[in-house]
């Protein structure tokens, strides 16, 4: 190993230990933490934020990063990746003048809170100063970042390298047009009874079934948990210790398993990096839209299958007597029910997208400052009328919904619908890799699956763009069509 | 605030926030962390660590506390209180040469494990050379302290600031004395019958029952919790979240009930502490002999007395059918029962301080180098036999029963038993100034007694050493007197 690239990764493995430190912090905090801590865990969060930049801005870094560059040549695959993503990580780091982050971190915080209240009250004017403020540090942010033709490609960079508008907007326009005569279709269609995934479910047996899936998806309990909490996350501390959290919602008991998968996918991604390569960028994840892939992969092309629940929906019966008689087709139906509703959080796979369209527009006009803030309601209200055929009844249920905003996420968003187009494009190479998965999964066979993301995916680190992932594994640029043509043929069905 | 005291108060509660993640993480590890995070999470703790020493030797605490030394005369009791143990801490930290702590932190952690190698396969001889290295490494550190008299005075000083073998021989020897003509009258009595205590105890409703005793006690579940984990423990974060441990032993069910009383009394310390002092040695425990103090004055003198279970065993009645019809006397006098065992953890209030003194006079003379290594085991099989009456079956289960020196925690064992007379000594205060405690306890009420203890003892932080402390709230110096005329009195009426 050269002399520089393994004083490098000495650097960069304590910023990664600080990084791991701080995600225990935040585990606790919506797990296990006593309320009365929050006090003193926001002053140990910030703190350790204080160190870790520190690291991340200093000037050894920089020296020895200076050093490797000009022994390139010597290095490997690998190590070139990892030196690449260095320079990168470097460079975002630097750009922030210290003032600045400290500025954005203070008035971030501040705004969620002042969010909530609006939120609270459903009064949207009582954010909008702040948001205001948030919008223009975005945009102060970008312009410290810099980009070539748009400062929100700044911020969609910091999320998904290499993401600019002039990528994103042709994708979702495509997806748009393929998406709406779907939902007309299905709208004109009868609807889905479900009653049956409503009412008493047992809080135990809902987190015993959930581990029931863990380990059959192959998450390893010597390396993983399952803890509940109020809104379900997955929180990586290193390949071996990556855990999750459900939570249990009354009354409605696929919250519970569908969240258990969507995290599970997250964290398997976590558990598949090279422990090797822990301290170097190789063992961390290309991106949020790779991330949103695998959660993604598993809750809904898995997850949400007929095969999957043809092997364990006799199981759930078991455990909810409630359950016995609903036969399978009736079971796949309900769980894929599309009804477009106001929250983006509850949408089913159809509506989703229009969901998070909306958003993407919305924020690149905000930055562009095509779109002031205060036309953000009357703006939210007319989309979701043309996308959803609805009206949110009130600014709460609307665009005071998602808490993004409010601590500064511009230009997350479109990950999670990148995420679903990834998860399609790299479905359809696993369907070509294994064209019996539907018999085997019916078996109740999983691992495969995550020896094949693993393959694919996950042990590459960040050794590849998402970009370049995405074509590595599928032969293929991003594209809409394989997710379009999978929910044309899979909503059609159930709606025929 | 004087400047200097502002920026001293600054540093100081950086290290406190460091320290207080530590904790975290350790608190984790025995608690929720997945078996194979072992391997990260030492990382994690060893990195901690590190930063935490660089902080406590960093030259600007120095230049800080020189500086404000010279205002001495301006500062508040308080402040010049903060700024003696400032003093104290910065010496201790820069006492040690960094190689020093680095060599002493790798043979003590490597010889964990080849102690409890050695304990598994009952082989004194496998540990030996460990340990030997291990004393000579604690004399190292002793010289680097200083000392007047002996080396193992510097080692006290580090768990019992002020402590010195001329100070605790002759409590100990008064304390042995005291002891041995109590626990010969005891066994020459009839055995007292404590079957009920052991069977089938429900899990969950021990856990339950633990919790119920929190909050009898006062101890804030918005600032706590009670968790599993292999060995009890107490762990604070900050007044505001101090959380602790039990363990539930199959078939035994008091062993729960006792480690809550316990930890508990150690976590109300901790949450007695002054939050406003936060970051400075005001807000800090004063030793581990006052901290020991609290969880015994809680465990025994309230949790084994008959008040406190004329409260509370119709309750425990109510959640284990088993005990109905168990006299409370027969049951105050079964969790008070007097049995020699070989097992200090186990051992009942006669017995404890005669396994602390055993321990205290071997470290002594083993530090002294009078006591050689290879003689441990005799040693030790003929001080058990003398004070206790019993031979161990194994050097397992006699001189390797205990962690301690394998860590080299040389200095640590008396802070028990002086937390035992401590303990003893306020409890005299307490019922001064409480002549009714047994008629309140008997009604349930407990929190009076948190309240004394934070009005006497906690809110003073490090204010004043263990010894000034004792006088304040005692009137008198340290002695061993009011405890054991409270064994007499207690085990004489027990054992009549």
């Amino acid at each position: 190993m050269h002399k520089d690239f393994k004083i490098l990764l000495e650097l960069s493995k304590k910023i990664q230990l600080l990084t791991s430190i701080s995600r225990l912090l935040e585990w606790d905090q919506e797990t296990y933490m006593p309320p009365e801590g929050a006090t003193v865990r926001a002053e140990q969060v910030e703190l350790m934020a204080e160190l870790i930049h520190q690291r991340k801005t200093h000037p050894n870094f920089g020296e020895a990063l200076a050093r490797l560059e000009k022994a390139e040549h010597e290095l490997s695959d690998n190590e070139r990746a990892a030196l690449r993503e260095w320079k990168r990580d470097y460079k975002l780091a630097l750009a922030l003048p210290p003032p600045f982050v400290k500025k954005f971190a203070k008035v971030t915080s501040e705004s969620i809170s002042i969010w909530a209240t609006a939120r609270k009250n459903n009064d949207f004017a009582h954010f909008a100063p702040t948001l205001k403020n948030i919008i223009s540090l975005c945009k102060e942010r970008a312009s410290f970042i810099g980009f070539d033709a748009n400062p929100y490609d700044a911020l969609l960079d910091t999320f998904e390298p290499g993401l600019t508008i002039s990528k994103v907007s042709p994708l979702f326009k495509e997806l748009k047009e393929g998406l709406l005569p779907l939902l007309k279709k299905i709208q004109s269609a009868p609807q889905i009874k479900d009653d049956f995934l409503y009412g008493d479910f047992s809080h135990d047996e809902q987190l015993d079934f959930g581990n029931e899936l863990l380990k059959a998806m192959g998450h390893d309990s010597a390396k993983g948990r399952l803890d509940l909490s109020t809104h379900p996350f997955s929180m990586a501390i290193h390949p071996s210790d990556s855990r999750i959290t459900t939570r249990i919602t009354a009354g409605s008991f696929f919250d519970c398993i569908g969240a258990v998968l969507h995290e599970a996918g997250h964290s398997l991604y976590e558990m598949g990096l090279l422990p090797e390569y822990y301290g170097s960028p190789i063992c961390e994840p290309a991106s949020y839209g790779i991330h949103e892939s695998q959660s993604r992969f598993w809750e809904t092309r898995i997850g949400q299958s007929k095969p999957f629940w043809s092997h364990f929906l006799p199981k759930l019966q078991k455990r909810f007597p409630q359950l016995e008689g609903v036969a399978l087709n009736d079971f796949y139906r309900a769980i894929n029910r599309v009804i477009p509703s106001c929250t983006r959080v509850e949408a089913d796979e159809v509506t989703y997208s229009l969901h998070v369209i909306l958003r993407y527009e919305m924020e690149r006009d905000l930055i562009s400052g095509s779109l002031p803030v205060d036309q953000i309601p009357a703006r939210w209200n007319e989309t979701m009328q043309e996308l959803l055929g609805i009206t949110p009844p009130s600014d709460a249920e609307g665009c005071l919904q998602d808490i993004h905003w409010s601590f500064g996420a511009f230009g997350y968003f479109p990950s999670y619908t990148l995420g679903n187009l990834y998860a399609s494009q790299f479905f359809e190479a696993f369907e070509e890799a294994y064209p019996d998965w539907e018999s085997r999964v019916q078996k109740g066979e999983l691992t495969f699956i995550r020896e094949w993301l693993n393959q694919m995916i996950h042990q590459h680190g960040r050794v590849f763009s998402a970009e370049e992932l995405v074509e590595k594994v599928t032969g293929k640029p991003a594209s809409a069509a394989p997710y379009l043509s999978y929910l044309h043929r899979k909503y059609n069905a159930i709606y025929s």
